[in-house]
């Protein structure tokens, strides 16, 4: 077995005696059953992957992928392509908004090329390039499907490497201009949508690059013709190396039972790829905000999974991710500090 | 003039050139144009409010107003009216969600009994009682005019005193068994909607009782013929003390220009009649969740406001208000630490 099968087989059930605990215990807290809503939901979910029922958040750290999509010489960004490697440098310098947000979660940001045409020198950068950015999907595969399986495994690696040094909850990130055109097409793809409903703006594009945008997933859909009940199908021929990376990352924290954050549209991508490999391990996700890009809340509906912010944000890096960090530790304090009716004195419902 | 009428005629626009000095500041950081959508909208509201075009969040303090409602003898809450007074021990003794979540934001909570029918003795607890609980509204007012106004005054004591302590940014929260009645109510009075639209579960209500809870404040309004133009008419006839309360925390934020977020159901009712009071006032407020409370949404709207959290929380007390601090905060670091595409490098869009 290579490491991709190896930890797809390794991905079990979360702990339900777990959930059943934290249920339990929620239930003794001085509040109306079920009144924390997402809280609580956030706390058994915590409970069942970890096996405590009283979970703890210990270290927080955001992982980003970064690579090209050869799909932009079609015109589908706002954004020039030299800006992926510029962007990955502000990352690496501390100034971009996910450090900002990543700093006042508390958490580490790990950035990786998994795929940048550019090579950018940084003692901080993981150097995991599978190749130069994908192919034009417009024109035939965005990348052979043996380095989808790579660019999965390095995933793997870089998120298994973060939880080997204590990381006990991962959020995604990505950086790739044109990633909103690829994961847009695995929309399509999985959900057997036309390209003009799953299509958005991505960084900020006006009525006539929308539709021209919609028109070159339909040509890459039609000339790749990827099939929807093979993951690494449709991966590989319009996805990309930070989807397949973050997918990497995703199934490794479900393996390692460790929660992982799922933030926007291009990282939910990551999910769907890897919840259609291993449906268990939607079981480790949350998710986080809901994105102004409409193909988003269709991904989260397709995964079964309920974002807390609704912040109308459209920029990826993992800001959705960190901003909903700091919620998800707000309800890991819940059960280990709040008093119970008994301890308080306080009168049960009638 | 007396302190409301004073307060009221305080309460100016916020300040329009801080908001355009804040976007041009937000244009230039290294993110496409609005992509961090509402923590862009929370910037430059916080520009406004505080006239600084990089708004920094100081000190935050939740102010919970404790009273109790004479209606609760018509059977509208799922709890027992000695929850009120156990609750609020339980928050000056660091027990409850409220105390969790504030601890977690960083948030200090003054606490103020302003009419629970019983006496709690603590240091901490602030004593403004105005009277032992309302009268049931079923049967006739819930409380004189001049009262209505007494605990609005009491409110703006309160909030005054916390603005003149360090407090640079107010959240509102609330305990008092019956509340989400009288707040359904004020909603129907103002909204001019029957109570079966507007009516909710509260803390747990069944079917059976929840039935019962609309026909309770349907015999409110008839009964007492609550002016929707007049808010201190709705206030008085149809409202509660800690809302009253909390309408005056509300207005003395608005005069103080200091940002203040509104939690859920009650508190929003609060927001509803400060609003009436004075429009401008809305300007200060910051909306944090949508509750399960069926009539929170319709509130919301009503003022024009957009929650960012969609955590199907139905608990009060401010929980919804701090979890949003921290969001609030993460904002406010935008401005001041985000690099420049002319600092970092980064191409502009196309």
């Amino acid at each position: 077995m290579n490491l991709l099968e190896k930890t797809l087989a390794s991905i079990s059930d979360i702990d339900a005696n777990a959930v059943d605990l934290a249920q339990e215990r929620l239930d003794s807290l001085t509040k109306p059953p079920g009144s924390l809503g997402v809280l609580e939901d956030i706390v058994k979910q915590l409970a069942g992957i970890t096996g405590q029922s009283i979970p703890e958040i210990g270290k927080k750290t955001v992982i980003i992928m970064a690579a090209d999509h050869g799909v932009v010489e079609e015109g589908v960004s706002a954004f020039p392509q030299e800006v992926t490697p510029q962007m990955v440098m502000n990352f690496l310098n501390g100034g971009a908004a996910i450090n900002v947000l990543a700093r006042h979660a508390g958490a580490d940001i790990t950035c990786c090329d998994i795929g940048m045409v550019s090579d950018i020198e940084h003692p901080m950068l993981i150097m995991k390039k599978i190749r130069r950015g994908t192919a034009n999907m417009a024109t035939g595969p965005a990348m052979e499907r043996k380095e989808a399986i790579a660019a999965i495994e390095a995933g793997i690696e870089v998120a298994y490497k973060e939880i080997d040094k204590g990381s006990t909850i991962l959020a995604t990130g990505e950086m790739g201009i044109g990633n909103t055109t690829a994961s847009s097409a695995i929309l399509a793809a999985f959900s057997r949508r036309n390209a003009s409903e799953v299509v958005g703006r991505g960084t900020g594009l006006d009525n006539k690059a929308l539709a021209l945008k919609a028109t070159v997933i339909e040509k890459a859909l039609d000339i790749n013709k990827p099939n929807p009940d093979d993951p690494l199908d449709v991966l590989h021929k319009v996805g990309g190396l930070e989807i397949a990376g973050l997918a990497g990352v995703i199934l490794a924290a479900a393996s390692r039972k460790v929660p992982v954050v799922i933030d926007g549209f291009i990282s939910t991508a990551a999910a769907l790829v890897a919840g259609r490999l291993e449906p268990k391990s939607v079981q480790y996700m949350i998710a986080s905000h809901v994105s102004e890009e409409p193909g988003h809340k269709m991904m989260l509906d397709i995964l079964g999974l309920h974002p807390m912010l609704y912040m109308r944000m459209r920029l990826g890096e993992g800001t959705g991710a960190v901003l909903a960090l700091n919620i998800i530790e707000a309800a890991a304090h819940i059960p280990a500090e709040m008093a119970t009716f008994e301890s308080a004195g306080v009168s049960r419902g009638l």
